[in-house]
């Protein structure tokens, strides 16, 4: 493995996961001084307090002398981050992201960065995030989570190698695959659930009788509709920056339900109970593998 | 209220639901004598070795000299449970049920107690149900839950006034409503996500690189789709019981994710933020106006 350490860490939206990086890597002593950067002024006074970064930077040409950057801000402000920070980048700068969807970055880098293109390193780390903020932050967060990074062809490989080690050293397990084949695999199991979730949720407030629909909701309402207490400008951002992929699924899904109302509507007892089973059985798979 | 006392109580399915109700009234002293019946011996033994019950029954005709009956067995044997105790029951028995579904119990009851229906009491307790059998059973899984009585016109009014009360002593906030209410209730906060839960296993299931997507699920995915492990055969019974309040409920929500899918389409973000937001906003009112 490379000989890991950096000097001057920039982390650009100390939250839940900036801020939890920033921790993990001062707990691995391999950065000497973490500069954090944001929108908002108080939690970055916390996240100074909590130790997650050792200083505020004065703007984005804070960057300047940073040999890692960290692109830790919702999806809709990821263009406008990478725009503020291009003119200060040195050419050996590495820049990696946090964003739950990979194509549009991409796009976006590609397009603000030019030349520096080739040391910026798309990522995503799989993390709950039920709390935000510099608050939340845990040097444990990514321990046995996945990270998915998505180079391009141009991607330099010594910035790639930097970006799997910094993860690794934050306890996660790294995957590479191209950035199209993960917002497919994201769309799936994580964009479509929250838009069936939120759907829902809507439904059911949407109704005239919706206090009294909400007073009978017990436990499986609550559990399957979590989700649907995310944060909603972040979820719009993602949902849109996704659509081709998630509107893929949305289509598949609605085949699965026209399925499922056929069945009921025949009365059909037991296609429906063989459909019921065969998900039962390979969610019960899926949990006792991730043991 | 009324000076309730029951001398011999039998409890037909003695599992999670009869198993607790049972222990709820021996905890109040409210009951003199229980008598299990089932399909399971093995559950029944334990049932009788957690001091749930006090006897096995040896068949239906142990409802002979009972006052209280419970008939807490899946949907799918609900028939077949009252036909067996319909030639054994005095005219003063109360029988009630905790089945899930309403309309289908009461029409089933009408038709197979003849001249008793008048002492059937149909009644919802709405009590998670993540694990099953006797072991499950605790006195206070009924606390401060909601448990739906659904009496007819021709129900006897003591008979509902003794169910109540044997509700109350569970510590269960009672309501009562009509019983086809009552299913478009439960369709559309329980009956409804279950399905839906259901089908997104099935599609993530059903992909080629089914391992894969199971691979990044994370902790969204995990909730929402909890309610999938539930008893295939039970869920689907419930289904078909409640189909047509279901299959209303499934439009609904078909023309729910059509309005998504097209602000997707043509990348209304306002559009799909305010309906995120408005769910959001819906499911945390909710949250804490239950606690």
């Amino acid at each position: 493995m490379i000989d890991f350490h950096i000097k001057h860490l920039v982390v650009i939206g100390v939250g839940l996961i900036g801020g939890s990086f920033a921790a993990a890597l001062k707990k691995a002593s391999k950065v000497d001084r973490v500069t954090g950067l944001g929108r908002s002024r108080g939690n970055l006074e916390q996240a100074l307090r909590l130790g997650l970064i050792d200083e505020i930077g004065a703007d984005s040409s804070s960057v300047r002398n940073a040999d890692f950057v960290l692109l830790a801000v919702p999806m809709g402000q990821m263009g406008s981050a990478l725009e503020n920070i291009a003119p200060h980048l040195s050419p050996k700068t590495i820049v990696t992201d946090a964003g739950s969807t990979k194509s549009d970055v991409v796009e976006t880098a590609r397009k603000i960065l030019g030349a520096r293109f080739s040391h910026f390193v798309p990522a995503h780390p799989i993390a709950g995030a039920e709390h935000s903020g510099a608050a939340a932050a845990r040097a444990d967060l990514f321990s046995a989570h996945n990270v998915i990074l998505t180079p391009e062809p141009q991607t330099d490989r010594s910035a790639v190698e930097s970006v799997y080690e910094a993860w690794r050293l934050c306890g996660a397990r790294i995957v590479a695959m191209p950035a199209a084949e993960h917002d497919r695999i994201l769309a799936t199991v994580s964009h479509l659930p929250h838009v069936l979730a939120y759907a829902l949720v809507n439904q059911v407030a949407s109704q005239p009788n919706a206090d009294t629909l909400f007073t009978f909701a017990a436990g499986g309402f609550r559990d399957f509709t979590r989700i649907a207490s995310s944060s909603a400008e972040m979820w719009r951002d993602i949902c849109i920056a996704n659509r081709d992929a998630l509107l893929k699924e949305l289509r598949c899904y609605r085949e699965e339900l026209d399925r499922l109302t056929a069945y009921l509507e025949t009365g059909d007892s037991d296609a429906l109970g063989k459909i019921f089973s065969k998900a039962r059985e390979a969610r019960n798979n899926w949990l006792k593998n991730k043991l």
